[in-house]
């Protein structure tokens, strides 16, 4: 394994049991009932073993959506054409999509990344570090080489460390590539043992005929290329893209730092399944934006044991379902830090 | 029926179908799959229907903060005692409650209103609509005669109308009030038809002894009190609150001005039940902040064909879950004025 990479993934150190305690005394001083805040409660523990911190914060957010096509497209397994994914790249650099609409929301910086789109964007604001155009198709051959699997994560993680460097206290990561919930079907599967056809959903709207024979592909091509379902690096190689290749890395970076993550959605999580099988340790950082109508997503969740924050019937990724669960970790750092105790306030206690 | 109520009542209108229609077809044109931001299509058009409005806006918000007295926690159905509800309006004043940093998150202007705290309180920022100092022990007699009723319903409809006036563009509902998930409970069992049982939970953190003895205090309550389940306003008068009431009465005010309300919790759903009894128009304009975890609020919900946007295991009021819930609908406005269509953006439709 890449020397760079492997320091990443070992530095990455549990969260802070210390600050969890703490914090779990300090919120039933506060005036409300034990507990009556539910998961806010569970979120601002955790955000305390993360960050280490007392008083944690999560704002300013920031949004890194990675770009990335997939050569499998070239087996018709997705309703829209591969030229999406640069329209779609112009369209986010424009402001037009629904994740700037909502990184705008909630005042989030938003850089999108192109590691592996097909097409060339000339545009000074896209970071550009394309590792290829699009992966290869997985059902001829490994998706990356295992050179070009580590240069995606390298990317991701670097993409990670320029914006907590640039001040971000919550790192959200979405995503954009025509055939990508494809790619994420077949990991899913691989990495949790599941049936393909139980990971494999609708994408961005094909018909049940379309999904049959989605399912058949990647069924055909996880039989070809024969991946090791405890090596994630052998896996997302075979079956990945440079996308979810980029978020597995991103999410490596932001542990690394002590940042939290807000995952999106099916693809998403399939990126951060691999990283928490290279370290464990990761899983704590990663909170769930929501739970997607894909339904791989659910299983990968479970997996990981990540509990969704948000459940809205979402299908379009970009990181848009994480965005909008963002606002619930700010308020759960808020009430930490805010909400007066029963002392403060003279309120009889039970 | 006191005439003003009477007239607030029949003047509730249908939300625009119209608008509604025109919101999906434009929806279908923006840089998206169709119907793949879920619930915000939904929540857009339901926004458009009831602000008859083609790019409806949520912002500002206004919070209601009802609090009123419950004679019934002479019974023992409660973990706090009843100075804690004017020690809690006190909290609310001084900005130290959980409701209070909601708001300031959401930008939301907040207003407390007392329409029926057993003490008093000498402040400015206080509005006073006081019917009564807590409501009588409906396991005695009426917890409140329906003037009284009636008063706090007008009471808090003249409390939504002054914030919109104001300007604000989405209300959200909350209340305070020892012992009012019992009055919750007892409502919400008379109008449902269910089992007392199905709707009693642990309130703000009662033992499962105290839990029976409170099922029984409220199922003796309605075999004495004997309201009639057809008839919203009698079951209100004889087991309701004068917030819960109060709730009612701001719905009701909210609806006629074609403005959205979030509900809170449970309390404030017994009351959103009142109001669609009295007009099932009301429905429409009604938005379910979250589901908490008092068994009842679930039955009250399906009970009125309203789906929770949030599910984080909340059991405090005072608005929090819909405070709480309000960038879902904000981000929900935002995508229907700024996303762009695939015309704009030049991407290739399906």
């Amino acid at each position: 394994m890449n020397k760079q990479l492997q320091e990443i993934i070992q530095s990455v150190k549990p969260v802070s049991k210390e600050r969890i305690t703490e914090t779990a005394h300090y919120l039933d001083t506060l005036t409300k009932p034990p507990g009556s805040l539910g998961r806010l409660e569970e979120i601002a523990k955790q955000l305390a073993g993360i960050t280490d911190q007392g008083v944690p914060q999560v704002s300013p957010p920031g949004i890194l959506v990675f770009a990335g096509d997939h050569g499998i497209v070239e087996e018709g397994v997705s309703a829209f054409p591969q030229e999406v994914t640069v329209q779609m790249i112009r369209n986010f650099l424009d402001g037009g999509a629904a994740i700037n609409v909502f990184a705008r929301q909630i005042g989030a910086s938003l850089q999108v990344v192109d590691v592996g789109a097909a097409g060339e964007i000339d545009d000074d604001r896209l970071v550009t570090k394309k590792i290829a155009a699009g992966t290869a198709n997985f059902l001829k051959t490994d998706a990356m080489t295992e050179a070009q699997m580590e240069a995606a994560i390298l990317a991701g993680a670097e993409s990670a460390n320029t914006m907590i460097a640039r001040g971000i206290k919550c790192l959200i990561v979405g995503e954009m590539g025509i055939g990508n919930t494809t790619a994420a079907s077949a990991l899913v599967a691989v990495l949790t043992g599941c049936s393909v056809e139980q990971t494999v959903g609708h994408g961005t709207g094909i018909s049940a005929e379309k999904k049959l024979h989605k399912s058949r592909i990647i069924e055909e091509a996880i039989r070809l290329r024969d991946p090791n379902p405890d090596n994630p690096l052998n896996v997302l190689k075979k079956l990945g893209g440079y996308e979810i290749a980029a978020i597995s890395g991103a999410i490596l970076a932001a542990a690394q730092a002590g940042i939290p993550v807000i995952m999106d959605g099916f693809i998403c999580t399939s990126g951060a399944m691999a990283a928490v099988r290279l370290n464990p340790y990761i899983k704590d950082y990663l909170f769930a934006g929501h739970v997607s109508q894909e339904p791989g997503h659910k299983m990968a969740l479970e997996d990981i044991g990540a509990a969704p924050l948000l459940d809205l019937g979402l299908k379009l990724g970009e990181g848009t379902g994480a965005a909008l669960a963002f606002p619930v970790l700010e308020a759960a750092a808020r009430m930490r830090s805010e909400m007066a105790t029963f002392d403060e306030a003279s309120v009889t206690n039970k």
